[in-house]
Formats: structure tokens, sequence, C-alpha cells
């Protein structure tokens, strides 16, 4: 049995917006990203989607509303909506979600980070 | 939207061991619980189940190992694996399972919990 600790797994991220596998669970899987300025308007068709701050803070606009997000804080964005993550410093986020979702959902760009990395 | 805020949840609950769902995402749930002495013996014959320490340590018996967790540690125990949690002082967790997972697994016991209690 092995476990994770986050703090480790952190020090081995070093780009931005691009989310790391830790850990899978039945189909979904847990990963860890570093965050910081801004990332684009996408939604994800198939899927709800969990952000977890781990550290830091983050914003996510929703058409709208933005909300904000500190450590210890957390939400689910449901299916189909759209939505903008930014961060005005480096943040710390877990996503959880069903394996193979794309990190920019619907739209392919210069963000679209390799699924299924693993640290 | 609505964010979830872990420390304003953990407010809400009194009993230890009692999973308290927060969220839900598609057709899994996020659940908090304090905990503290120990738990039994159990498994989940159908699902994969996720435990992420918040605050405080709690450890994970297995058949062939114990595992120690702390804050900012997690781990996934894979469906149909034995495993006993305790913890020596109050911790705080995060369980993540499919909706309708009983807490004591194949077991019934004086700490069963109802299933789908939010916070």
């Amino acid at each position: 049995m092995k476990k994770i600790n986050l703090a480790s797994k952190y020090k081995k991220i070093t780009e931005h917006w691009s989310p790391k596998v830790v850990a899978e669970m039945n189909d979904y899987q847990f990963k860890l990203a570093k965050v910081n300025n801004d990332f684009i308007w996408h939604s994800h068709e198939d899927t709800d989607e969990t952000f977890i701050v781990i550290e830091g803070k983050i914003y996510i606009e929703f058409e709208d509303e933005t909300v904000e997000l500190s450590e210890g804080e957390m939400i689910v964005v449901p299916k189909g909506k759209k939505h903008r993550p930014y961060a005005d410093e480096e943040a710390k986020i877990m996503l959880i979600e069903p394996k193979g979702v794309r990190n920019t959902g619907d739209i392919v760009s210069d963000l679209t980070s390799d699924d299924n990395q693993w640290i």
C-alpha cells in the first residue's frame, strides 16, 4: 500500500497548468497542478470536475460570476459549464475527475497538456 | 456556484466516524469525518476508497502492514482490501467514493452510520 504525500509530489512539478496524476480510484484520477496567471475558457461536456485548493488562492470565472477559492476550499464545476480558472500568484490545486479528461476541455490550445502524466 | 469551505463544514461535525457529504461529482461523493480511536475491520467489495488527511494523523491497518497518514497525505484503498482505520488523537479526514457506500463496508455494527447525510 502506497501513500501519497502531496508536498513531495508538488516538488516534482515545474510547469503551470499541467496537471500530473498522483493516484487513481476506480476510473477516476487525482491530479495535482501548480497554477498562475490566466487559463482559458473551456468546459467538459461529459463530466463534472472538482477543484480543491491545497495552497494559495485561485479564482474561477463563470459566465455570470467569479468564485474565489482559498486553501481548504473546493468546488465542483458541473459538466458543460464554461469556466476559466486563474490565479494572481502561484497556487497549488488538486483536480479530481474521470481518467482521460483533457485539461482544456473542448478547446485545444498551447495550454493543452498531455493526458495521464504521472508523477 | 457554491464553494465548500472545509473548516466551516468540520464545525458542524460532532460525532466520530460518521462521514458527512459535502459535495457530489457525477456519481461520487466527497465526505468529511472527524475520527478518533478505533474503527472496525471492513472492506468495500465494489469500489476503491480514497482517504485524505486534512488535519492530524490517522493509521490504516491492513492485513500485512499499517500505514501512517499525516496532514497532506492520502491513500487509495483498493476494492476488496480489508482495512481498519484508527487514530490516537482526533483527526479530520476527507473520503472520496461512489454514492451509496456504507462506512463499515461489508459489516453492520454500532459504527455503521446512515448513508448520504449532508452538511
